[in-house]
């Protein structure tokens, strides 16, 4: 009886321990998880404000060549990150597009025909969805006068 | 006895359940986390795309434009996430500024002369150290010939 209750005890003590550690410990996770993408932002920052520099004493060649490194970088950390482009060849599929109008069109019905908005996603996630317009069927041809 | 076993067995499930619960949600959070940020992140990739076809069509006031817009904006990101630049006014201050060099100067000896990369801060965290360069002692004079 003694030991039962001892071991009640020590499991109940060590539950509490523990939810308290896992407290704990996920807020710092999610700081970690964010400390990481923020230190991998600062030096786009940095490249970004040489470009800012450069506007301002009217270098053009390196203002261009500002906004392609600038660009290749933040398109890198975001993959590297698990962020992916949103396939729109083909058809139309609501899971990853959005429709935001449909044009009659040649191309098949219900095909992506224009992006409006690129979409991605993150993981399994669809973290913005790409805004398309959609074909619909060709307007019926005014029969000849 | 049988009371005290069964409380036992139950508390020592409700703990098993608990662990395997927090495992799942730390993995959440993190991916929340990271998620979050990503969102915020994909407009200045947009506003960099538009940028980057300003560049390939050489409309320089555009390009100009999109530079300031991306800078005002990632500057707003990491500030609304808790970043801050490190001040580097006055003395040189080990905890938050690295000295990359020490020049003679007539400034305050140990003081900070110039900031060659901008530091930052994430909470009550150093994410990076302001690199700067501190005043030496005035150079001895040479006496006169």
């Amino acid at each position: 009886m003694a030991e039962l209750e001892d071991r009640l005890l020590r499991v109940a003590a060590d539950f509490d321990n523990y939810k308290k550690r896992a407290a704990r410990e996920r807020e710092e996770y999610v700081a970690h998880a964010n400390e990481r993408l923020v230190k991998e932002l600062l030096p786009i920052l940095d490249d970004l404000e040489r470009a800012l520099d450069a506007v301002g004493q009217h270098e053009e060649a390196t203002v261009e060549d500002g906004v392609r490194l600038v660009h290749r970088s933040l398109a890198a950390l975001l993959e590297k990150n698990g962020v992916r482009e949103i396939a729109t060849e083909g058809m139309f599929d609501p899971h990853v597009h959005e429709a935001l109008l449909s044009q009659p069109s040649e191309a098949q019905e219900g095909s992506v025909i224009d992006v409006v908005q690129k979409g991605y996603t993150l993981g399994d996630r669809v973290v913005r969805p790409a805004r398309v317009v959609i074909a619909s069927a060709p307007a019926a041809q005014e029969p000849d006068a």
